[in-house]
């Protein structure tokens, strides 16, 4: 039924592994979506940890693109289990390389709880009045725009260079699924690339590493994301974003180490 | 010669294993310090990637507490060796027991380059101007206070409840060693809890897991450290912190996942 979940399902073959196929849906170019491929592998540990089934902090480093169309196998492993967490990890593979490293620990977000400090949500345009993401690139295609709707913030819509290095817009799943703590992490990597607005079209920001941390449950709707580049020198950009959930409650913070090539 | 130096330094045992003491000298009451522990295992990593010495990206995630006084074993393995980085993750055992498990970018780090996005430097008086830190917390004994010197910006320490979630302030080693980027994953994680401004001292405020992004090797002197938590709920908080060297320079991002008591 949803387009999400058949493509991130997986077959346990036992003592952690588990089976799978990478879509080629949810690519920038040819190359699947990291958050999409960090989803993959959250799904094989949530099915490890059931006492746990969230992920609260995931890190993933990228060690080589994945491969589109192409079947996947993931070991997942739970390292230590305790009352209010576990921590865990996974490897994803494709053609007997490692594509991608998991660590994270997996516990139970709460729906309702009233947070003691929270970062509000911005206040940007209404969906139909955002700038809805292309399916193209500077010239690279982008699958994953079939299966995603993003609006972008009408003054943040980067044509020219010397803005700021920040993108606020919408994102939900074209086929009408509601967000989940899975979804967020697709989410936390599907927004252009913030430095962009400010430097100007780069090409490939390959992703070195990223960490999500989910706060909450989201509330079904659009989610809200602020994508923010504050440091970039020597090659390398940290990326900080937030989601929130069409109710204003934060649902996840997440930074990315990525490698960018400076202009000049 | 250096402190930190002597009480890091591992014995390699072949095939990527090292083994090493943890010395009770960096602790907060009877827990050796989750940055000090994160040094001894980015020190086994480093000699496994001796072309690239330095961590762009470390996650370390506390599954048990140190001990102090012990020795300890550190498996320490290079995942992925590319042109520009290494993805390696290693394992510090102590008593048969996983206590912290690690994963890494790393690469090599500049000097001189000049940042295209640079988040400034916070503005506080000098550090003779600033207030050490005590070697005592709630009643709890801090040993690393005879290794480190900690003065905290005047206005921000904490004596009552209600200010803001943010600390900052100078630190260095006592014995004059110079600041490196294996310190700065120490310095990192040493300064007091910055939520205790705004909700007061809650006690033990156990981290889960600490990212630390390294940006640039620093000067010689003092650094300078600035910590905010704009997030806490559902008993746990995200933490972000930056350390700047004497020249003004960003040389390190660092957030972490924590566990804390909510009053009330």
């Amino acid at each position: 039924m949803s387009q999400f979940d058949d493509e991130t399902r997986l077959t346990p073959l036992g003592d952690g592994a588990f089976e799978g196929l990478v879509s080629p849906d949810w690519s920038i170019g040819s190359n699947p979506n990291g958050g999409y491929l960090l989803a993959l592998a959250a799904n094989a540990i949530a099915a490890q940890t059931p006492e746990h089934p969230d992920p609260l902090s995931i890190t993933v480093h990228y060690l080589r693109p994945g491969l589109g169309s192409q079947p996947c196998r993931i070991h997942a492993q739970v390292l230590r289990s305790g009352r209010q967490l576990s921590t865990c990890r996974a490897t994803l593979m494709q053609d007997d390389s490692a594509r991608i490293e998991v660590m994270a620990a997996f516990g139970n977000l709460g729906v309702g709880t009233q947070p003691v400090i929270e970062p509000p949500a911005p206040s940007i345009p209404p969906p139909d009045q955002c700038v809805p993401r292309s399916g193209d690139q500077q010239g690279i295609n982008l699958p994953i725009m079939d299966r995603l709707e993003i609006r972008l913030h009408p003054d943040e819509v980067h044509t020219k260079v010397g803005g700021r290095a920040q993108i606020t817009g919408w994102i939900r799943f074209k086929d009408g699924r509601d967000p989940d703590p899975i979804a967020a992490l697709l989410f936390a990597d599907a927004f252009p690339p913030s430095v962009f607005g400010q430097i100007g079209a780069v090409g490939w920001v390959p992703t070195v590493e990223l960490t999500v941390h989910l706060r909450r449950r989201p509330a079904p709707g659009w989610i809200l994301g602020q994508f923010r580049t504050g440091d970039l020198a020597d090659g390398r950009m940290i990326e900080d974003g937030m989601l929130w959930d069409s109710t204003g409650r934060l649902i996840a913070q997440a930074r990315q180490l990525a490698l960018v090539r400076q202009p000049g």
